[in-house]
């Protein structure tokens, strides 16, 4: 993903790459470990080792650093296709699963979403974060579904993670997301094997 | 559902129920109006126009009143299913969809998964209000899935709408309820009419 915000165009020197790293590392820890009300340029910068003045250079206002931490979590680690549609959709979902747990993604939606009501420039980040978090299952699923089924159908398989892992309070395992996988593709091709209704 | 937290006891005193539903009814509208911090003991008493007093009489702490306000979301209505599976589907999850815009349930369950995790007292509220939530749609899938495959199909049709509704910001209209529906039927009973594969 582009990085975003004021610091996108300096972004090539390399002390500013480690700047921002550092710093949107920071940011995202306060906001899963203690909520968005600790991401301000005092708390961030104390727990990055960096002073208030270069945070301040590179994210005038706090809503900018909020902003780039949410957008720095888009950059969650995918599944590469190998051409199996059912172990390539098992494998991305379980990617996305293990994200969760590891980058606390689940905490970080939580509080995203909680916030975009009160902070409207959160709107197009999360929309960015949820059309890249859904890509690889979209795209696995684009040469055999169409229009609204290929947007419910996404909405499913995603929606069933997140919802377990949100509302459910568990991540997912494995036999959860095989069996949503299956139920998706008996939809998808009625003709393929459906073992208990025989 | 059960009223919950201190005051469940005197419940049957009408003046009682009306000093609760009004409050609880304040605390929640502060909740989707402003977020969780504005939900203390002085501003929903503001807000419901009682006394501090009254308020820390049946809630002494600001947990409690976090607790029953969101235990009072899980009055949410439903669908009464007629016999027709697909029909029911549809008309569940379209209820819970106007339920969504109507109640502003998207933002309190946003609020709720952000709160639950740095106020513990809320997990059970949160259970609660998910197991509610999907009551009638694992009812209407009960006959026809079990086990991991139930829990699978509860949480796609659930959380397409959930997922929709949180990250996409936007409450899924008729089209892709009925989309998502399909594709859960097809996902049943294979054998079923398949239109655009033929």
């Amino acid at each position: 993903m582009a990085p975003s915000g004021t610091a996108s165009r300096a972004a090539v020197d390399p002390r500013v790459v480690r700047t921002r790293k550092d710093v949107l590392r920071a940011a995202t820890d306060l906001l899963v470990d203690t909520g968005w009300e600790s991401v301000t340029h005092q708390q961030v910068a104390r727990v990055a080792g960096y002073s208030k003045a270069t945070l301040y250079t590179h994210w005038p206002a706090r809503t900018d650093l909020l902003v780039d931490a949410f957008a720095s979590l888009g950059e969650v680690p995918h599944h590469t296709p190998t051409g199996n549609l059912r172990r390539d959709l098992v494998d991305e979902l379980l990617t996305f699963r293990t994200a969760m747990v590891e980058h606390r993604l689940d905490r970080a939606l939580a509080v995203l979403v909680d916030l975009t009501a009160s902070v409207p420039e959160l709107v197009e980040v999360r929309n960015r974060l949820a059309t890249e978090g859904e890509r690889v299952v979209r795209r696995l699923l684009e040469p055999s579904l169409r229009g609204v089924r290929l947007e419910a159908a996404t909405c499913m398989l995603c929606g069933a993670v997140v919802h377990a892992a949100l509302f459910h309070g568990r991540t997912p395992d494995e036999d959860f997301i095989e069996a949503a996988v299956d139920l998706a593709l008996r939809a998808v091709d009625p003709a393929q094997d459906t073992p208990d209704k025989r």
